[in-house]
């Protein structure tokens, strides 16, 4: 993925994306669950870095498992910088499946965000690290007491939606959605251009102009918007 | 509905019109799911112009019917000012109902609030218009990717409540209740009184009273506010 | 329960609490549900005082009842200063089980905080007090649109834990758990400590220490703490 | 409760029973979740006998706790022939309350019938035992998977609804119905006389009648009813 | 619709006809909720009669509201022979729409089936007729304990599925689907060679032949299909 | 694991094994969801094949996608003679993972069930299969109506539990349940012990014994089993 993709894709919001991949077919692409931990977040993009977990079983989803080969610290280890880290969580939100350590380190490592359909623990330590999270709760329990980690950039689900590693992550105000990879490049040509008019016709309606015709447009609302960028 | 009854609802809580509701056994008003989307709005009243929502399908939910006669386009243009708008979203938080552009033009319309069970979209531009919203959550995809629309002024459910085109709506920070038109006078004359009584209750518990005999008030304690209550 | 007990568990985050207690076998104590009403409370710790709820039916649960001798008023007030109130209201929270003059009350009889499943009412009124509240929601209807009220002191349930009236309750961020009397002492013993260890784990991550081996600590960094911890 | 009562309401459908109480008042009898655990049982009325449990936690939900004088055991041996034992498992269906053996106690010593919104386990064994049961569900898992028992003969909810010791409880095909003490005569006078009329009304419709007029009848059809039931 | 096309149908399964649409791009037209009330119905077609309900409110759900001419009683006398009825209950099953009367009377008329995502009532009754129902479920609670009735034959939701008048429903063991009247002969027309194939590839299976290239078939399979087929 | 294992396990009920499974530290082994299709299977054992799936995009979950080499097709053919095919469906109902054809191919290669927490398509057809079923529920569309699928032999959740490639699985009336493989020859040799107990208490019952001392029996009960277990 190019960096100007990218950058393009951070003027778009996730609710212009997914009106953009319906028109495409794809209508499952918003996760339900995750939301902005806090307000304030810039708009986040990147690609997914996944992490998969299977529900507790009491055998396996130990404190020692923690210091496993295959456990969430050496999955952190692998994190490139500017990736967004996707954990499929199973909607379960009765455990918090990283705390303020795990989640500094990743800052640390430069990793772009967290998106998670489940829930984070210590959330006042989580919030005095700068790592943007978008999540489905905050709980106090460790990740143990819900969860049994089983591996990384495998494909998993997300609030109720497919991601695979290499999938490009959006996340803002609205929560987060997945542009599959082969629609990436015209989702970032088209995005900016949907913004463009979508400024212009909220600026005609607050000059008082009514809704049909103009939203959508009508071919002569078009032709008027077509000339008026031109200027 | 007089703008006397409308401005003595103002100064009643939807919790005290839950009570007096409930006395005059109507215990089903409170609507389920919508709350304020952000704090600091002040209590809205208003009649109830309403919208229906059924499930998608992908030959009907399409952005094409945007631009039909029977669209959220041509309800809204329908709008008068000072009314409620309440769309029955059927719960479904998946896809946001309206985006900044609509919810702009309700504006400029004059309409009063809007009420969902159902989701907004691109929160960050709806929060910069000044129409208070009351809804049950936030969600990127449009309308399309959950609802198909299908009319105005008809009876609705919202939240689990029925709703009549013309019911009174009252909406403050616990969230919005349904007075049935029958009985709008009745609790716009019974409301005032008893936010008064309770207020008065209030500062004789700061002041150290106990609550047996005073809330509920026994026959002393009446007589005591009464007397009170007319110095 | 010594004051010192108390004030050691002060510093102890929930989340800290609930690995301390899945250690020794219990997985279910961080109740799902309650959460602060709002932000900025300090963490509150105490014995549980518990009230009880079971659902509305229309005969028993009425505005009459509240004047009753089995009430939540004459719960109320048979609350001893410093407990923490658990009200049991079945993880149903659309009625409010308290409104500002209970709250109040409370406040004045000197209640550390009030933790439920259930929403309270007049969510205004309620955070105008200094009480601090755990709840599950904000809803306009009285407790008697929902509950009927039937003791106080019994053992509950609340956010799907058991809660026997002494145990301790520790709220925070995070939420809520119960600390099984029996293990009171030993959790106030090993939480101090496990979260000065967390907080230096925490710095030498900021330093840019990688997690394996670090947390949870293999010999050789749990050799390296307890040195640097001496010094 | 006289047998005569008792008797009479063995002939009323439990849908009869919830619109008679509908039109004194109480909409909320009916219990969510209790159905037959297989078909044929023959519609049973008795006492409530209630049983409480709570959420499990580790340190109480063992299987050493069956031992307990306050165990399920003690309360199945408090149990008086006759009665019908209601449940309170917070709606939980992961665990079964009771298995074979318990089952097959009661059955000997004759309780009525067994109604609760939890589960029942070993549902062969239980099948076994001619004891009718209401559950909402069968699992394996024992009760101290999911419950503490904490009492008897106390207030409960079940499936929604509130339970006293000695209401009158009803359990059909349709589910369990509870009568407030206070309504059981009138319910045993009004509800033959209800089925009567159906019973006439739904041979009127297999004639070849219509609806409108018929049910609810009109003053003629009332008369015509009444002259043919003197007949 | 021809009866043809309404024959051709009810020789295909719902799970073909789901497949089919989904490959016209329809993957919303199943019904959740809707499961046949018993076993041994065939499969049912016919043109969707809608019925509408919204949430109970004391008011408006009276057992005299049963009599106006709004009311389910009115609906039922406007049903041609051979429809379906759908009835939108907004997956509520805590009440139950019809009982025996309302169900034997639309028997009567020569209704196909009743298909609803909310609950029967006196279930024995109901299953006395011989109308086929598809339901949710089966409660006591009459109507009007959860719902207000408000008009037929307009647009709904039933088990999250859009339903318009004249919509063509298949029903089987499997649930209800609608068919969007624009692709009812394109789909009577696949659905039975779709059949004839797949019975032609379970026996293929049941000789013993593996999966790849079979099911679905590559070319070679295909051929051989066709070749067999024309023999 | 020997033969003689899975033997003894067949003897031992599910309900049996929870119970000796919680004595040992797992709460966890149960699954939620998985109910027997049809009644009258016989107890299965063995060892479990895990099937993978995300949630549908629709750019992945196609038709097509059934002829790709990671696909249901694939993984069925790779299913060894004995084993318990285990299939995540995450909970979601809404789509059949498997129809006939597949369950056909199943029962052709010898596998001795399949258990899901999602759906089956097209119940007639998989009914006149004999391989038996445990599912969560029955619906008419396709596995790509709700799901992707992505791998087999991987860790998965099904029914809230974790299963592992080569755990054991247990399937009765009551549902299924995962014995870790670590506990498989402790479960079988301490499980048919109490199963003899357990009909000898049983019995007990039913010529009139009560339960205090009997279940869980204390001394004297025990030694009384013990003696007349050895005649």
């Amino acid at each position: 993925m190019t960096s100007n993709v990218l950058a393009a894709l951070a003027e778009v919001t996730t609710a212009t994306i997914t009106t953009i991949l319906l028109k495409k077919g794809i209508r499952n692409a918003y996760m339900r669950g995750p939301k902005p931990l806090t307000s304030g977040y810039r708009r986040l993009v990147g690609a997914a870095f996944t992490l998969r977990f299977v529900p507790a079983r009491e055998d396996l989803a130990t404190p020692e498992s923690w210091a496993s080969p295959r456990s969430t610290r050496a999955a952190i280890e692998d994190m490139p910088a500017g990736c967004i880290c996707v954990a499929d969580a199973r909607g379960v939100t009765e455990a918090g499946i990283f705390g303020d350590i795990l989640v500094a380190r990743m800052e640390q490592r430069g990793v772009g965000a967290l998106v998670t359909d489940g829930s984070l623990r210590d959330a006042a330590g989580v919030l005095s690290c700068r790592l943007p999270v978008w999540c489905a709760g905050v709980a106090a329990p460790s990740s143990v007491a819900g969860h049994t980690f089983v591996g990384w950039q495998e494909p998993i689900g997300c609030g109720g939606v497919a991601v695979f590693p290499g999938d490009i992550i959006v996340a803002d105000g609205d929560g987060a959605v997945v542009i599959p990879q082969a629609l990436v490049e015209e989702v970032a040509k088209l995005g900016p251009e949907q913004e463009r008019f979508e400024n212009w016709a909220l600026a005609e309606v607050q000059k008082g102009a009514a809704l049909p015709g103009l939203y959508p447009p009508n071919e002569a609302t078009r032709a008027r918007y077509e000339a008026e960028r031109k200027r």
